[in-house]
């Protein structure tokens, strides 16, 4: 049970919840949903791993804005076969990684649905005035960064998927090692709340998106709203070894699919020339997190990938499920 | 088009939203979704009547807890087969509705549904501090007070209903004019948004709760957490004139069906005797709404209905289709 909260004046069983707001900051917004069917399947994720997803994926909203995770606010569609248990799982899940970055569980709704299990959570964070992380703010020659690695998510869920053709069992996971990490990616992605709080404080970036729907979608996404081009060296690429090896297994290949592959919640965000110092204190205080450079950008129009001294395009986003 | 919100910083279009919280203010938190088959009929309401409605339920609420509304986030969940028109025209009622009551839409998220038509919102109010309004704060011999009619909502879904089953045609209209506000009482209901944050700043009311769930469900519900009992008389009861028409037609008893009815989005509140003479400011200041009073917050356990000088169980809550 975590501790309680004492910003939060009034809880779950009101009409609403009332709750103190981080002093002299902003509020930061969003509400993203996980659909079974869409963005989830019962037989690869256990219900304590939706509902962790469900609140991490937007803990990592909250992240790339430079904002700390506050409140969140929990509306679940359960269908009427749904067991108290797999509610139960459920909320563990989701509550295991509030306690780890500090959400209380402000409120919630919870319904019957005629379809699917819907996990639709809200988070309120706050950002101090001026430390805000937008798309929007990069320049060409700003060096593009991205933290972890790439790829192992849609690694993970490609393996789920073959594996669940050739067996029935629930939740089959790897022996080995390093593909076990792909799929714990795709069913437990580890936001970067730290690091996206660390870089705004420190204004080392000057734009940050995070990586839900995939690298080539967020640098296209970032170039836009910065009015730049962007150029990625597939050198560079910290694509996951697991992900390199399944892919390559497969016969499919590893650059493409993790730069088009989504659901890694990594941060991408831009670094121009002048705040590299500030840069390494970032990655000093962020302990054992990778940084990987993967390009810049540029002030052309287009976004383009460099792959054996060639531009290529970025190949493009990633569709759910 | 609403004017631009001035303390919206970051809109739709990042990966978060960024407001500027009301200063020296709490925050309100709540979330309430519509699911179709649950909530509502498609053949009953248009798009823009569930857009609509899907706000007015948390307004309601923000208001309950004597809060102001501010920001909204939208969360849809959309079946393959939704047209173009019918989002605009969801957009359209819940926009309608967030430019009455001074809402700016701050973000959403849009996913689609491989079940039922999902309109989750949650909404982002204020409260300055110890101007909340909780269910708890009610106490044995204080009045209890109903804003508006009740029963009106009920009696609009049942006729809806009773229509249908008789025509194939979408959205059927009564001639009635009174049964005709019933209608619209279930389609478009209008949330006491001016009312909730009047009481809560007057500090006329110890307790308040929305009726979402329906008179007999909020009674029970504000005497359970004040720790009370109450006491409920019949002949007081503001039914609505559509509703008591209606269901004397039908040959239901009207005081039942409208206390255990629904949807009728008006305020419970509970007022200390001394403090009714502000509950006359805050009727003169809510000009034309309609005030009752209904009974009172007891000292024994029970929640009853006094009828023809007899106490009978108040019937209880509301089930939605």
């Amino acid at each position: 049970m975590p501790a309680a909260d004492s910003a939060l004046l009034v809880g779950i069983g009101d009409d609403a919840a009332v709750a103190s707001p981080d002093r002299g900051a902003l509020q930061v917004l969003t509400t993203d949903a996980l659909v079974e069917g869409v963005h989830f399947d019962r037989r690869f994720s256990t219900p304590a791993d939706i509902g962790y997803k469900a609140l991490a994926v937007n803990v990592s909203d909250v992240a790339s804005m430079g904002g700390r995770s506050r409140f969140a606010l929990l509306s679940l569609m359960l269908p009427a076969e749904t067991t108290i248990a797999e509610v139960d799982g459920l909320l563990d899940g989701l509550l295991d990684l509030a306690a780890q970055t500090r959400i209380s569980l402000a409120g919630g709704n919870i319904t019957r649905s005629p379809g699917p299990l819907v996990v639709d959570v809200t988070l309120v964070g706050s950002v101090r005035p001026r430390k805000v992380l937008r798309r929007s703010g990069g320049k060409a020659g700003d060096i593009l960064y991205v933290t972890g690695h790439i790829g192992a998510a849609a690694a993970g869920l490609d393996w789920l998927r073959h594996e669940s053709a050739r067996t029935t069992g629930e939740h089959p996971r790897p022996s080995d090692e390093s593909l076990a990490e792909c799929v714990t990616r795709h069913c437990r992605p580890e936001p970067r709340a730290r690091v996206g709080s660390i870089l705004g404080r420190t204004k080392a970036a000057s734009a940050c998106m995070d990586l839900s729907d995939g690298l080539a979608d967020a640098v296209a996404g970032l170039a836009a709203a910065s009015g730049t081009g962007a150029r990625i060296d597939s050198d560079l690429l910290p694509v996951h070894p697991g992900a390199r090896e399944w892919f390559a297994c497969r016969g499919t290949d590893p650059i493409s699919a993790s730069v088009s592959g989504g659901d890694d919640y990594e941060l991408l965000f831009a670094v121009p020339s002048r705040k590299r110092s500030r840069l390494r204190g970032v990655i000093r205080e962020a302990r054992g997190l990778t940084f990987t450079r993967v390009g810049e950008l540029t002030s052309g129009g287009s976004v383009d990938l460099v792959r054996n001294g060639r531009l290529e395009p970025l190949p493009s986003g990633f569709v759910h499920f």
